[in-house]
């Protein structure tokens, strides 16, 4: 089956199990009060409205390559992946200042305005509506670990990925505060724009998932450990891709304002690239718009040529591919079951394939 | 040996271990970069620099009296006790905008004062201290769970141990959002404070300690659920003695400015109590300084008579003996380890004999 298909059909089948357990979720909740209640509903609309389940279709996946067999458990344990990515856009759009998210209004946006409209004169709305959405963030991250302590399998199998899990939000909140810091610095270096990759994107994106699908079908340390030069290229491929598409994209493919990465200064291995090259012109284009608020579409073409003229954008085009292709080559290599594998290998086409 | 005196031998062993800890992440995060080994400094700074050890003593206590013997791994799992409450400390300083905590900067406050000096021009020194503050929190609520996963003991004991963490989490959570949610309402009822105590102080406080401490000793679900009415006493207990302190507390004593629960507009039982009965004029005394940031120690003491006149100050020092009264003849009727125990009856004492 086509990897897209492929990951259509596995979508379906996840979201049925994840609003069964969100909906207990929320009758847990409706027994503590009906403000409780409330703030689950949201947890789990979030979860629910957008997502195309990737992460959770890695921890299946490599389950079945990995030899594991009952499919029932694995797709529980996949839910966890999402309520991990529940947790983690939560809180990173609290500290971005997002209202939208999934075509709908992020959590501490819902409740600055409940503040606003009927509490302004007793509290901050802004400073109400970020606490209310850091302990829902709070609650889906304890969910992610909860859903793994619950699993029908071995004990030992449950602990480790548990750790792994604790491992992965270490490192994830280290990137986090990592981009923040790179974006307020001027000595920012290659080798931090891709440390910031390695934490923020690839363990949670690819190491966890693919890791404790491992473990749950009994992996061990070894098997773990050779799949760390895969994991590792789709991550900075990932993201590199990534970087591309915030930057050339359009609004329509990725559901983001064009000119949102340019005015948020990021400083990308795109924009790195083309400065290490650029002329005294072309590096005036880059210095004036990089993080100036007031970008226009006009301004944002003309970074876009700078980064095209100077060969960065092919450049960061070939990482990716390369990267890609190396993934492919570890995955094929390892002694797999084909079920899963396909999709293990899938999913690294169709990680550059992204469109723009 | 006293209790005081059994609590300060054991935070004397617990902070060495911590220390030894934290220091080992210290150099793990300085792996990464200068900038995560300074957040993890600041982790390890205000978990070591205060701290009873309460809940961490209440879980290696626990343990003892439920029959274990390895007492270097139960010190090992009472720190996983200390990290969450990092984690929580972190979290409830950024809702409540405090600056200080333990004699020192709060995280948050740390990194928004380092956005002011440094870079001031890009980024909005709040916002900035505010997403690193909330980092540092994930990354301690993360230790929390990787210590109990790597524990020297049964795979199933660390499983369940992890599976309540997570489930003490998502109660905590709950409780701090209905604690702000009923201080901006007006229709808070009696229920829902005892709500907000049961669920904000109690579980992370009182039932994960003593009971992931009785779950490494080997103890069964039988042997937890005879733990419900020790903990849930204790925990209302230590609650109305603390909003007592709120009101009555001196700043010596309490570390806190004498005002500052009034201020708040905490509805504490003792408000609540005093409301039910009190005439027009001592109704008006709490409604106008309830809340009000102006309020005068003059003003304090004014509603100090009113919660003394109307009996509430009397209504709530009985409950809270009487709570830990039912405490102390619970665990005593247990059939536990009198090394463990004793220490579990203390605490009760303990808890009603602070002073205000």
């Amino acid at each position: 089956m086509p990897f897209q298909n492929q990951l259509k059909a596995f979508k379906t089948d996840l979201d049925r199990q994840l609003k069964i357990y969100l909906d207990l979720k929320i009758r847990e909740s409706r027994r503590i009060s009906s403000f409780t209640e409330e703030i689950t509903k949201y947890i789990a609309d979030l979860t629910l409205r957008g997502g195309k389940r990737v992460r959770a279709a890695l921890l299946y996946n490599s389950y079945l390559a990995h030899g594991g067999t009952d499919r029932e458990m694995a797709m529980k344990a996949a839910m966890s992946m999402e309520l991990a990515e529940t947790y983690l856009l939560i809180h990173d759009d609290i500290m971005d200042n997002g209202t939208l998210r999934r075509g709908g209004l992020t959590i501490h946006e819902i409740y600055r305005r409940i503040a606003d409209e009927q509490y302004h004169n007793k509290v901050h709305p802004r400073g109400f509506g970020i606490a209310i959405g850091m302990c829902a963030g709070n609650i889906a991250s304890a969910l992610s670990y909860e859903i793994l302590t619950k699993l029908d399998c071995l004990e030992v199998s449950k602990n480790t990925a548990t750790k792994l899990l604790s491992d992965v939000y270490v490192l994830e909140n280290y990137g986090q505060s990592l981009d923040m810091i790179s974006q307020v610095r001027d000595d920012v270096t290659q080798k931090d724009i891709i440390q910031v990759h390695t934490l923020k994107t690839m363990p949670y994106t690819f190491d966890a998932p693919i890791k404790i699908g491992a473990i749950l079908a009994g992996a061990t340390d070894a098997d773990l450990a050779k799949l760390d030069d895969y994991t590792l290229s789709l991550g900075i491929a990932y993201q590199v891709q990534d970087d591309i598409l915030g930057l050339f994209g359009s609004a329509k493919k990725t559901g983001k304002q064009t000119t949102s990465d340019l005015k948020e200064g990021k400083k990308t291995l795109l924009i790195l690239d083309a400065l290490d090259v650029a002329n005294a012109k072309q590096r005036e284009t880059i210095v004036k718009n990089l993080g100036n608020k007031r970008v226009t579409v006009s301004d944002l073409k003309k970074v876009r040529a700078v980064v095209e003229d100077t060969g960065s954008l092919a450049k960061s085009k070939k990482l990716a591919e390369n990267l890609a292709r190396k993934a492919i080559k570890v995955i094929s290599n390892l002694n797999l079951n084909p079920s899963g594998k396909e999709f293990l290998v899938g999913v690294a086409q169709y990680i550059i394939a992204r469109e723009y």
